[in-house]
């Protein structure tokens, strides 16, 4: 019996320190108000927000980490926020008057999408570095350039036939929403209100037009640009989740921008599969080394990295662009990363809405310089450098930029051919101001670069997934496609001729 | 010495009751005999076997559970099977008679293919909603259905040259058995007996034709139709390897039904990768929020969830109808579902076995009504609301919706212009009573309702994995695909022009 | 505060045994001097190789295992090497003199790539199983045969506008090095030497061509060929992670060899995605049922296995060929495994250096026979028959090669269709001594038997992943294309027809 206390009392010593602040206890009255009906509403996403560090501790708390550790950025967060974790309230019931269709709601002023905004009251810095992330203009940077917009109608329009003729009815506002927008955001507006029975009695919220949707540049209701669920997910926000590249997976599997499918090929995509369960992803900062062996998607892009001397080897970046010398996807060619975020003020030499000219150079002003690209070349090389030689690195490099070259000359070439098919006219495109992209030769030619050239490039760039740079999509398939390119013509020719 | 002793306790009193029954014990006689040889002739699924809840615990045990855990759905099983674990003599010498090619072995009569009809002597509500489920018909919804058939023998039939003309062979069973009805499932039956000289002497077994299957519509040797080993694996018969969407990969990864490469890229799918090793896929009911914080494939179309309290969210379905009120998959259109689970029975206004007519109406008689697509649709809706609100949900289902019109209107085009193809004579379809399926251009036009109308109304119905709706098998490819209907149009057209 | 002290006792006699080495401990005093730069200039590597067995115990220990377990096969492993554990120098400072490009570096004389022979110190019998491997040949297997190199300038090489032409520039050794041979492996070679200022002075290096590249056929600077780290990862050289089908999926993920998308999608690999996180990968050997219930890549193909009795099931292979009478890669058709791994010596009737003609018929002498295929066929199933009758076994295996024997005919009748196209000069090809892979007819072809064949035949071979034989890349898909070589010659002899 003796011994059985003592037991007892070993487990009650191994349980955590009795004195260690309950979280529920932590809650304020606003956010206990709303779980009193949301928590048997939603179950799923308060017991997810149970499992986030917004949960856990209290912002004052969070402030006080110290060195490289500190996620609060916003040094001024306001008091009244301090004392209390981040529940439902602390967020939705922000900046009432900076939002549309903000609501009335038993009594709060409540608004539904919670803005970059209103999460830079305490993330400030990584807000800030967002806005300048080419991802936070993707609304714009799509729907404002007349060219990109051309190529989406071709892809969304439905064909109908009319008479003998087939044509394509103009795209719908759902189905950019669940197709294009889907990653790039769309623009959400009040519509008006609606009236719903509940079983809480009868409410009135607003309605909104583009939602639901989490797109990484997303215009939300108070004018910002942004979702910082897009990586960060609803409501666990999660800085772990962000770092497994199945985040980035959701907008980068491809074929056009094949990000995901490459990595999970490659060496480095070989070693995460095979050893993140004994991984460390909650920790900051990420130490090389220690808390994994091999990079993910963040660790190159945007993680802050140390070594285990504490040591930083990158600095935190949420505009991604710093490391970035190359824009390896090709708009028309693979180029410099442009210098504004904003694209869509971007205009080449013939005045077309794009960062190449048809020939390949690239348009002058709107990109960054050699002496740029050098800067976050260095950046990027290093993360390289934490496993690689100097050597390695450098042979690496000098594959990549080879392969920019070759498969800008592969599209050059291309482009030629499809302009001799617009000059002889068996197609209508650039000469009969058509559209470039919506007849069947004028796909092949937009699959060689948007899908092929692409998928060669990131395989380049991660250095592996071999078959993505091959037959998956890669250069055996980018020659077959010119090849059918150069087929197609020579049958017109030969059909032409003869009508002669 | 004496903290040794004291250690030496505490460790003895944290391991497991000693009270607690050894599986081993459990094992039936029978079951007993069969492990003395096989154990060591195929230790994997005997092992595995031991992994399982089958080995844990016996029926009778199972039976006393009470409230939603209950996993013995008979309240009748026969009293001899109810103090034994569930071992191999168990269910291998259940029924005897009712199986053909029951053989003597050792001693007992065995038989080999464990059929639904011997699992629903424990699991008899779960077999009987199985027998709803339009899987369990998967063989005769193929074999039976005479169009779908002139499809597979397009795919499964071997091209071959006979003079200067290419004719196709007859698709073969062997072909047939490990393509289309690997998943769809065999028909097993008796083809005589083999004798062979094992370890143990001389013996006799029945021969099998079909055999291996595990495809979910089996027509097993007792007649009846499933195997519940196609997402219950053999031996261990799990649960929670059912739940995981994997189990679902197997015959739906696409591109037909990409069901599984879009959940992997959608929200859901990017969740379930980041923090799947922390979800409890065991325990039953599953509690939303608790066990897991986004669906897998079970969660929406499967299993019995509940709240946090303990309310029931949905109720368990084998049938997997319940919860469906559209049938994404297109034949040749998007369409209600069937009324019975047996598709082989429809006809559609032209008489050919298909839901849809060839404008793109629904067969008349044989769908769900409106009514009934209603009740379905709010039980499906209930799971989404665990973690979304109605305008989110509403918002969701809309787009959805306007998709299913879409590419439809997108198939309806396509049609049209194989008609115009038909009837000008370039190639032989229905107007000429040949196959719809055997020509170049015809298999250009089951690639667009077949492969990329299904993929954009998969990606459409899980809100997400943007690529598959768009550059991966999606709208993109759709609409060249589309073109290149009209393009082999008109280069006939102008080939043919030339000749008159 | 005696309770305190009782449980510091407890936690202090549950640490490990205080009397184990410390790793840090073994570490030479060479490899010591390598770490004090190298630990803060490349901490991921560093931290990796902490990871590895080659840090916890020394050459001397692992000697000591007695049984299956024994690792290090080699019995005369130098004495010098016996005491301290594999660090830096154990490895880069082996063998100076055998390598081109060996340094002075800090008063060593160090080489960068490390090779089988290098490995072969301390693991003799794999390296000497390597050797045998088809992989380890691979290099030569490609650049020393005339027609796939001809292919692969159809592949790498990049398409220029010549005039009114489109030519093809000859591929370039860094596009090689990034594609084909990233695999394959590249021909190491030291082209010269370079200074380098780095933290610690100025510093001159072997410069590398070939260089980085990790294929499993590596030439290296001694000669060897093969690379252990192509599966055994840097610096961990880990045979779990090799046991893992993430290694294999870098080079064998598709189209051309989908082993990795097949297997992920079949019955085992569903089970092994279910359930991996509770296996063990780094037992020796490797207990079926016990450490695993479904196998691996490496469970067939390499592994030493047993039973839970610890009779072998299959032997450690490191050449694979023991266990594979077929190879299902097929040049130009499916055949039995070449007899010696390296394949530019064979040629078959018509005196091309291909394994089979161009009938289909074998290429005589160069391959196994029958017997030999029967004895390897054996030894492969023994592991099947761990999990499954030998019925079940034979039903499969009869499949697989029915299968075999149906792509072959399919690609004949492509073939014989080529053949016709050449003949009536609407392409150029053998015949007219062209290649057989530049036009885009062609590349219909070799997609139909390069592609589609061989999805085919690892989804028959892998026993599911039932679209992989069907609509992803498999028979659905193979069939279009043929009907496509069809079409194509159809409308060129309309063409043609006229022009007469």
């Amino acid at each position: 019996v003796r011994f059985f206390w003592l037991l007892a009392l070993v487990f009650f010593l191994m349980v955590p320190n009795l004195n260690a602040q309950n979280p529920e206890d932590l809650i304020s009255d606003e956010t206990y108000e709303c779980l009193v009906c949301h928590e048997s509403l939603h179950p799923g996403i308060v017991e997810s927000w149970r499992q986030s560090r917004h949960y856990q501790i209290t912002p004052g708390e969070a402030m006080a980490v110290e060195g490289l550790g500190l996620k609060v950025s916003n040094p001024d967060v306001p008091m009244a926020l301090r004392d209390n974790n981040v529940g439902c309230a602390e967020c939705h019931l922000l900046r009432p008057d900076a939002h549309d269709g903000t609501y009335e709601h038993n009594g709060y002023r409540v608004h539904t999408v919670v803005s970059p905004e209103d999460c830079a009251t305490c993330h400030s810095v990584e807000r800030e570095q967002y806005s300048h992330n080419v991802m936070a203009h993707a609304y714009g940077n799509l729907v404002y350039n007349p060219l990109y917009m051309d190529l989406t109608e071709t892809i969304n329009g439905v064909p109908v036939r009319k008479g003998d003729r087939i044509e394509t009815k103009p795209q719908d506002d759902m189905t950019m929403a669940e197709s294009c927008l889907y990653c790039h955001g769309t623009k959400l507006e009040v519509t008006g209100t609606e009236v719903r029975d509940t079983d809480f009695g009868t409410m009135e919220f607003p309605k909104l037009a583009g939602w639901p949707n989490q797109g990484s540049g997303r215009i939300n209701l108070d004018g910002s640009m942004g979702s910082c669920s897009a990586c960060h997910t609803r409501h666990q926000f999660s800085m772990a989740e962000a770092r497994k590249p199945y985040t980035c997976k959701e907008c980068h599997d491809g074929p056009d921008v094949p990000a995901y499918k490459v990595y999970s090929t490659s060496k480095h995509g070989v070693i995460f599969s095979a050893k993140q369960k004994d991984w460390n992803f909650t920790n900051t900062p990420w130490v090389i080394g220690q808390d994994f062996t091999a990079p993910t998607c963040a660790t190159c892009h945007i993680s802050l990295t140390t070594d285990t001397d504490g040591t930083v080897v990158a600095e935190r970046t949420h505009a991604l662009t710093p490391r970035l010398p190359w824009r390896i996807f090709g708009l028309v060619y693979a180029h410099p990363q442009p210098k504004s975020p904003d694209t869509s003020i971007i205009r080449n030499d013939d005045g077309l809405p794009l960062p190449t000219n048809l020939d390949g150079t690239f348009a002058g002003g709107f990109l960054i310089d050699q002496e740029e690209m050098e800067v976050r070349k260095q950046r990027m090389q290093s993360t390289c450098m934490s496993c690689h030689s100097q050597q390695w690195v450098d042979g690496h490099w000098e594959r990549m930029e080879n392969t920019i070259r070759t498969t800008n000359e592969a599209t050059l070439t291309s482009t030629k051919l499809l302009a001799e098919i617009w000059e002889k006219g068996y197609a209508k495109g650039l000469p009969q101001g058509e559209s470039v992209f919506d007849e069947f030769i004028e796909k092949v030619w937009s699959d060689i670069w948007l899908l092929h050239c692409n998928s060669i490039r990131f395989t380049s760039a991660m250095a592996g997934g071999g078959d993505y740079g091959v037959f998956a999509d890669g250069r055996y398939v980018l020659n077959r496609r010119v090849t059918e390119l150069k087929d197609w013509l020579r049958t017109q020719d030969m059909i032409h001729e003869k009508k002669k």
